[in-house]
């Protein structure tokens, strides 16, 4: 186990969509998009992710088909596997690299997701993590038997509580609980197994959970809101943030303010990781750098790339003139999508007063940096220093070659540079991070209860 | 493929509980009950099966810990993993033997359950099946928002309500959808995506599904229920019928009767294939049968015999006198935890007047069958030739022991008798089965259609 306060480097490779990060990612000449269904074509990522001794996979979802609009089906990819039917399936061919299955709070039944993250823990030997997210549209609101999705604040509130039932849920049984005494045929103590009987605004659950406490005591918890509430929701429960990016001052800030609200709830800094968002794009030499950049931010057809602003902004956008601004200002107000991402397309318009056909690309190539290897590294180094960052959740234009490329060229000159571990360290996710297991609830508070007796 | 109408005989091997069927499986001088959260015990078990031809690895499930009574807490066994996250695991280590997951319609979502096997049967090239069930209690529905668990008519309504959603969302889109043309950018053709847009009594699902029409198609469908309610469901939907067993005519009974119904849904008498339980317990010669089955008989203490009645009685028996019959014929009227279970209890009430002391042992030990491999090979191939199975679902009085004894002793038999296959057919879990893929939906509509025009 590393020692708890000790800053070290955390890399995540993200996948969001399968084809990789980029809307248009499998357009992208070398993507191999048509394996999208292939589980080799996983396999083959998350393996050279754990040779390029990445700390996380993380596997992003979404619960519909971005039908919305015509490009959306026909040019866009909305297809899938489901989490941890995929990352369950991943963690039996891989030793060390943690496995973060995206799921929603807002569509789904803690006492379900309790028991498919303990499993996943005791599958992978404590490798499992929880991105937790409250998910996005209407859309998937009406796969759910739902007109409209639920209303921002309350969704956070939501969330909340979900996060607080899963937890209490995963403390259901003491760590030695289970006797298996065929002798006596005494199979559990009883006095170590606990109903967590929560009744709250969203959730009545009465427990216990069917499976006993995963290896990692609480798989880690992965939170990205930048909003308020989604802040507040981080600082009091996740353990790693994945951090928009922007500019180095920006993801200054926004670390400063998250670790700044861990004290109100009794965490100390090292035990929240901020790791914003990369889209590297590596070239060789500078050359390479601008013709592979420039081949990532064509590959969105015009249809596609509006019709994503007109998503963003959750106004149709398409009737406007190509080469002016955009003649308004976007309203947050009542908006129920994403507001960190409308916050941004606004300063975008009010800042640079960008055209249309400008703010459209800026829109589907947004965390896009191109670099050598050395720059990347650079970059890097520069946001974990200056405490911008912890690490990073890093993207990829294309998969599986621009992983592989990462894994060839970027993390060996982060490991020359002495930034990033050339060895996993031993134990489950928790001990790689240096964060303690969580203590169990039921067992605290009645040792709590036998000290003051 | 096999021809669609030759009978062969059919094997599944179930999992009830981890350690084994029997409720004190755990408890056997043989199990190796206290690797139940490790995978290479599954990894194991589901290998063996595979080396044995089963056709089928299926796994129980249930959404609570059995927690109503002292007994059934510190006695019995309620912990087990998830089954997606278990099957897509034991998928990546095994190459024939479909994987069935047990899967409740009362306390899921069918946009949900649809991803999941759609990406099960991606994963495992076509093995996944789905063992559709209503639960049980209502410990289930306290870890979901309710009270009490929903009435035995409704939960057949929504079962099937559940079914109907889940396989038009699976029809989603068309076989050909995908285009990948990077030159283009068309990624699909929108003219072969459908959106089920269902408005039900107990569901409303938009659609699309966010994955592609599984490998099979449809993932195969297991149903069990044996109620009037659940043999329609079975007969509308099912591919397989897992059925009670009990005497040969009871069973010739069921399966004439389930049989008979397919007609009225258009479907032929090969198109459902019916599975009895069977519990073998496997001795060389009589003595080591008897043995054996002795062994098995005394797993279960008295408390967790006599709660195990109460249970399936839904009435506390714990006080009457052991050694005299019940005093009372339990009612079915307002009962609404299985009623086939409460039916065959009633029975050896009335018919044979059991005391106290041999209804509960009775209970704990139905359908365990002892017998040389000789007798158990005779008992398959009488109930097969005879029209009361198509094949067995297996169930083992413990866990790996007894399936590594079947796969040694009674498999070969059943082989050098010429029932049982001895190299898997080529192919999914259907064209093993001899069952034809189910049309699109959709694109069937069409089809219709344009020849209308």
């Amino acid at each position: 186990m590393s020692k708890g306060n000790a800053r070290q480097l955390i890399l995540g490779a993200m996948m969001f969509f399968p084809a990789g990060e980029h809307i248009s990612s499998w357009r992208h000449p070398v993507s191999e998009a048509e394996r999208l269904l292939d589980f080799d074509y996983y396999r083959n990522i998350v393996e050279t992710a754990e040779r390029g001794k990445f700390d996380m996979f993380f596997y992003a979802d979404e619960l519909y088909v971005w039908d919305r609009f015509e490009s959306s089906v026909a040019q866009a990819n909305s297809i899938r596997p489901e989490p941890f039917t995929l990352l369950s399936a991943l963690s039996v061919v891989t030793k060390d690299i943690a496995l973060a299955a995206t799921v929603s709070t807002t569509y789904n039944e803690p006492y379900h997701i309790a028991r498919k993250l303990a499993t996943l823990d005791y599958i992978s030997k404590g490798r499992a993590a929880w991105n937790i997210v409250t998910s996005q549209t209407d859309e998937e609101a009406r796969n759910f038997g739902k007109d409209r999705h639920l209303q921002h604040e309350l969704r956070y509130e939501r969330a909340k509580e979900f996060v607080d039932v899963t937890r209490g849920l995963w403390d259901s049984w003491e760590e030695n609980a289970l006797l298996f005494n065929k002798q006596t045929g005494q199979f559990a103590d009883r006095s170590k197994l606990h109903s967590l009987d929560y009744k709250g605004q969203f959730f009545n659950v009465h427990g216990p959970l069917n499976i006993t406490r995963p290896p990692q005591g609480h798989p880690v918890l992965v939170q990205a809101g930048a909003s308020e509430a989604g802040k507040e929701v981080a600082a009091a429960t996740a353990e790693l943030v994945f951090a928009p990016g922007g500019s180095l001052e920006e993801a200054q800030r926004l670390y400063r303010d998250l670790k700044g609200r861990l004290g109100k709830y009794g965490r100390s800094e090292h035990e929240l990781k901020v790791l914003p968002y990369l889209i590297p794009v590596i070239g060789r030499t500078a050359d390479e750098v601008a013709e592979r950049v420039a081949i990532v931010e064509d590959l969105t057809p015009e249809s596609l790339g509006l019709d994503l602003l007109s998503h963003y902004l959750g106004r149709d956008v398409s009737g406007y003139p190509l080469d002016q601004p955009l003649p308004f200002i976007p309203e947050i107000d009542g908006f129920n999508q994403s507001h960190t991402n409308l916050l941004k397309i606004r300063e975008w318009i009010q800042e640079e007063n960008l055209t249309l056909h400008q703010l459209y690309k800026r829109a589907a190539n947004q965390r896009v940096f191109g670099g050598t290897p050395e720059q990347i590294a650079d970059y890097i180094e520069e946001w974990f220093t200056k405490k911008a960052a912890d690490g990073f959740n890093v993207a990829f234009p294309h998969l599986p070659g621009a992983l592989h490329d990462f894994v060839e060229l970027v993390v060996p000159e982060l490991q020359r540079r002495g930034l990033f571990k050339t060895e996993y360290t031993p134990g489950n996710f928790r001990d790689k991070l240096g964060l303690a297991k969580p203590a169990n609830r039921f067992a605290a508070a009645r040792d709590k209860e036998s000290i003051r007796i």
